[in-house]
């Protein structure tokens, strides 16, 4: 049972609900262990074959608890006041590279993962679904900055990942201005790949995407995430080289051959899972 | 008094404008000792919290004053004939340079630079609006890498950003047939955020955002562009490593404090400007 | 006489077409060596001053010939089964590198390569028409990153090129699911330049478009097509001082002067060609 | 207790000595899981302000067990032969990543590591050692790059790091030929810091450094280890920037000042220790 | 006059020389203006072919002046206190980028930077030679990386070029303790190119070679410099291909004739100055 | 027959002359087709497990030949005076690139090439020595970048490559000054590997080594240069992921216990051959 999430897996696909609609599922100190440790999970047991992301409520969520905003600094509870003040950048630097560890397992694990979001998507909402490899949306879902209205920058992971997604001028108005963004304006800058006239039939055709994903061969579709988020941050030379030795190893004619069958037949194909994490 | 440029700041926003309408505002080269200069000195002196690009006269620039093309060469006067030609490529390197970094003290100073286009952005101009941090234009002005129309090749900052901005194929084509892009496709391509009837109206609302920019946090504003430059240049691990160090020196809760109460309060925050720079 | 494609050179325009129409121009043993043999001609002989790809029949192309699946992993003749097993993966990536080194040759090349797509572009066409240098279709043109409906993960250009030219959000569902994608969602998303009608209106646009870059000085042209690919591989730091340093050989004010002339005559420019290669 | 090494702590030095002299300290399975989570267990209390990492018996580590080498490819044993055969490559990939993070942890740990070494230091030694910040050894000890003597090419770091250490010539040689290096070529090369008669003395003498170590302030050690990584693995540029925005929030004007009057009264100074960890 | 430094240029040698003794030439904030100030001119006007950078006294420098330790993370000195808290990282942060580029002109300057160095070089002292191109010592001279035995982590460019120029190992135990690397032991790790017994004979060697390196083309001395400093901090494939074309335009034939003549007739080869700069 | 080399192959070893010796082995046109074109026979064929490059005469090789010099930037015979002039540069850095994928191609092909060298190693020497895996030299032999006395900058690999074999402050020293490097300070230095008092005892040991290397794995051997190269172009972070990827097609454990068989029975281990190559 977890405090921030709830989850479900059938036909390969796992389910995970933000279920705090009540604070607008804000992110308070558990939401940071708990998100890495349910991910980290499915990826090394091999439990789903890829994962949807909603949330409850009229708000995908506000971003971070205002409870942490204090915590940041000076984590180390048990040092004096003295000690803690010195302490305070190397506690920060600590604290928030744990918090982007937390999104970034979204983006490690090997299985992806798709994001539906409904209504506010505000402040750390955007660092934690640009970490997810793709965004659905309701038409009155809408996209903050937020932290340049409460005088931060934002840190866990936003401009690193939202400057790859969408038009560069935009990140800056965004950041600079903190306005919202509407879901057509985030479909046509390419944030979002599909919008959904509300939060029922967003589920209903992100599980057919998710469904068809989890009919494709797991390794080969690993393969493409792996290769999507390599090329994204290496050259292009670098890329092709790496794609190239992947495949070396990855490459089996049998799950080819089995594919081939399997569309002729106009059956599902029977693909091997990924193998299970043993170390 | 500059002979390029108009300046005046108010309500923290300074209004730069080019001034050589009756020359299409084409860059001589006082121009390009006279944009760096300015731009140093508001951002060294803490003078305003955002900088406001506009031109006058039909058309926003021209590029390159034709004066140059020969100077580049061949700058140092002092030298004989046979010596100025073994220096040449030397001479074309280092002015290069120079010019390039005009215009990549845009991008380095502290604050945004909104950008206001009428009429023609032509050669130069691409260069010098993808220094700046967003672009707004009116319905008739015109986008063009006009270099190749000159037999040359665009050297002063065009490609290593332009093709951050929009789709490659799109720099292709501009680039190598040299054509024209109107206001509303390079809307649509994400060169510009918005575009206005005409030159009017474009001030007016640039100057809203600019005026809503000033009203933010100003080390928050300037943490936001210098994350959103690095990300663009990193990969995401080393841009993500990178907030979170900065952010430990940066993030005040005092401000954060402060920006809560103002906007329960409805009220503009009162937040600590800038440093001056001492050294 | 090429197995795989045509060629007729004319005007400085080089088209190239792929000619086995009844077998959906599915890219066989030859077309790995055809392919490179051909543009490095054109190249290294200044042949022409910009190349047209297209291809016959209803399908632009349907990708690696299924000869190839097993070819890849042993390539090996003379080797004895045991010997060929042990060298299985360094055979497969020797054999892919080769493959790549085809595409990237388009890339590598000193003039620009237009795609001119109708039907299916498929699997290896997605590597295929993401190594040119602008890419235009038929409105019944679609693109698949097939391999995954294969059990495979693209492997000869794809998401290392396509990660840089459409919406990542879009690059991995596009991935993950296997679907086709529309000429005009591919016109949205920026792979595709322009839709046309049918196959005929598009070579003539395109023919119109080579005839416009043909008529620039190819010295400026080839400077561009370099800068563009190196801007994208590069920071923008990096770029910047390699622009600079480029045009302090490739800058020639005498071409600028001819260039000058002939546009105020409104007569087409004399420029020097590229340099045949000689080593 | 743990299976493959002992652990003391005193003075704040931590002492970490591999224990199975009789089976020349191979790295069994244990061995993977062990290290990392000791190395974490000590950083995150900030329970030592350096580690000492040494070893028993004859030699100081004879590298990987050969019980690991079946295991690597084929670890999910829940799977059957086929479904094992196909996820061999994905298997061999995942687990090699997971043993080469069990040595990164020593080099991700924020203080600094000095490793000991007697007698042979083999294969598996080398990726050990060249993890560590640095390295001292006794007259007989030797260094040994194994792997090619068995087939294999080494793969849990040595050649990402060893790289940095010593010439390029003899680590080319070294890896070829799988030839010893004794410890005075060693030194010599720079991969030793400084060589000793025997254990005993060696001990001795690191053991000093240690305590010199142990002296300083634990957030300046800690940021030193951290810059000196970073330079290792970016550019001048980008490594000069990150010292700058380090410092802004770890440099303490208290703990400079403490520092100031413990050297001029000759007396230890006090100074913080490192924050303890929380998230 | 300068505060810090006296000049003389004779013989196209600039010899630089540290002028505080009585305070072991103690880097003040005027040190930091008048350094980058004097390097610029030399550069700019093109008034020598190489620069010699030595010391009076016993000491060549004891680093940072102490008077620098408060400034620097308070330098806005018409700000409240309240503000210059918050202010206080930002201002950090610009004041050593500041300290930093004050060195780094020593390395972007055209022409070679060769320092002479006698008894102490210490903290800052480390910073400042690793950014000449050479390093020649007395017999007495010793290097300390002084910082950590004050509470701090370096700053001003150590780490990021000292991890170039020796032993990972040793850099890394220079810095966790503080202690005195001596002239014989920094030569044979690489710091030093050679050791003389007492200044007096150190000044006539380094003449000399500076001499050496004035007899040479200019454009020729100052493409090794900017090629190696290239090197040093990008890939072999980006380095090799930007002295392609870097030499594209400054190698000429003139020069490579004369060079040739005057070898044959062993007299002084007659070659262009680099070209002052203009802009 | 080649022109510039004589070439044997026994027992897996190729052995490559520089058989030029009344010409001090000087490197004319044909040198840089015959080079690469050998090479790539090699490698393609799997014809041998290393390669030893020697040469004959006095000295190793005097550099480029002085035909060459004019050659390069006016190769384009069929163009007319002015269109070579303004091809120059365009023909210099394509000439160079050229030169330079010739001496690429001793560190691309997948076995070790040793270089034994004897008496003067000059200019383009330099370049050419620093692609080799490893180097041995005679007591007498010499090394010179001998560019800088024919006012040029080496621009066919010597810096690149250079400043990642020795100290930093030699590598500048030598290009400024031009001076000679003896064979005992080469070995110091880490350029060469041993020292052997004359050219007969010289390629006695280097057989000896190239014997050792032929006796094991070739794709143990080949994949080590892989890494080796790899690592010193890469991060850190980089070269590991790309080592766990390499062996997880290249590990075998068929050659693993081969080799263990073999050495336990003191026997020479049968191992295959590295794949030909077949596209």
């Amino acid at each position: 049972m977890y405090k921030c999430f709830s989850l479900s897996i059938k036909n390969n696909i796992a389910h995970l609900q933000m279920n705090r609609p009540e604070k607008r599922n804000s992110m308070i100190l558990d939401f940071w262990t708990e998100l890495p440790e349910i991910i980290a999970d499915i990826d090394a047991g091999s439990k789903a074959r890829v994962i949807v992301l909603s949330s409850t409520g009229p708000h995908f969520t506000a971003g971070l608890d205002k409870s942490l905003f204090a915590f940041v600094s000076e984590a180390d509870r048990e040092a004096d006041e003295d000690t803690r003040n010195i302490q305070s950048g190397a506690a920060f630097y600590h604290n928030m590279t744990q918090f982007q560890t937390a999104f970034t397992s979204l983006e490690a694990c090997r299985i992806p993962v798709l994001a539906a979001i409904q209504g506010g998507c505000i402040g750390g909402g955007i660092d934690l679904i640009t970490a997810c490899d793709m965004r659905y949306g309701t038409e009155n879902s809408f996209y903050t900055i937020f932290e340049t209205n409460l005088a931060m920058t934002a840190d866990v992971g936003t401009f690193p990942r939202l400057i790859n997604l969408i038009p560069e001028g935009v990140v800056r108005e965004m950041a600079y201005t903190g306005r919202n963004v509407t879901a057509t304006e985030a479909k046509t800058l390419g944030l979002l790949n599909r919008v959904y006239p509300d939060q029922g039939s967003m589920l209903l055709g992100v599980m057919e995407i998710a469904t068809e994903i989890a009919s494709k061969a797991p390794l080969a579709v690993s393969g493409c995430k792996k290769m999507i988020t390599y090329s994204r941050d290496h050259s292009t030379k670098d890329a092709l080289d790496y794609v190239a030795i992947w495949n070396a190893s990855h490459f089996k004619l049998t799950e080819v051959l089995e594919a081939m069958e399997a569309n002729k037949a106009d059956r599902p194909g029977h693909f091997a899972s990924l193998p299970k994490r043993c170390v």
